[in-house]
């Protein structure tokens, strides 16, 4: 059974968080999807913690949870921080395969994504 | 002579701020584009600021910019602190037509996105 977590930063602002939670809730009710579960974590300043994030796929049957970075930036968040919550969430975990992917600021589409939203005013 | 002007968060790390200038000149080389000029600008921690940035396009001749919001939540940042640069930046050049876009995370694509990342071990 596949997971996805999807992970955000956190922040002091519910709704902020919400929308990660919303995304997840989305995504587990995509048609066209391979992942049987979607969750969303959090690195700093919001619930679930990564690990727990992990815990919480594992409880609900998950022997395999993708990590994906909800980041623009491939800063120290991305290259250092989640990684290591990942490791702790392995090490909790030795028997599920857990893969850390590439973070959403990494997407080549990103170029022309940026272009098209910038054509629709807010 | 239409301007876009990506506006990111700002971070003390050089090479976040790095990434999203990179972006803008990567757009600025793009074949299939609406603007004429793409410059980046940072709400915080790094310069050019917003008004800043639509100073520098408007110099070089643009009458037309769109200001976009790089950001993935709507928290108080979209909604709040970029519009209110923004507004600055137009009292500044009240004969430039200023157009605030909407942020990136509103995409409607970006639940695909999200997926087809996840799909890419890091």
């Amino acid at each position: 059974m596949k997971a996805l977590l999807i992970v955000a930063h956190g922040s002091r602002r519910a709704a902020s968080n919400r929308e990660v939670i919303d995304l997840a809730e989305s995504l587990q009710r995509h048609q066209h999807n391979d992942f049987d579960l979607v969750e969303a974590a959090f690195l700093e300043l919001a619930e679930p913690s990564i690990p727990d994030g992990i815990s919480h796929c594992v409880k609900q049957g998950a022997n395999d949870v993708t990590v994906f970075p909800y980041f623009l930036n491939s800063g120290r968040h991305v290259t250092e921080d989640i990684p290591a919550e990942v490791t702790k969430g392995q090490s909790e975990h030795p028997s599920v395969k857990i893969t850390l992917s590439r973070h959403l600021g990494s997407a080549e589409i990103m170029p022309e994504l940026v272009l098209n939203t910038a054509g629709i005013p807010s």
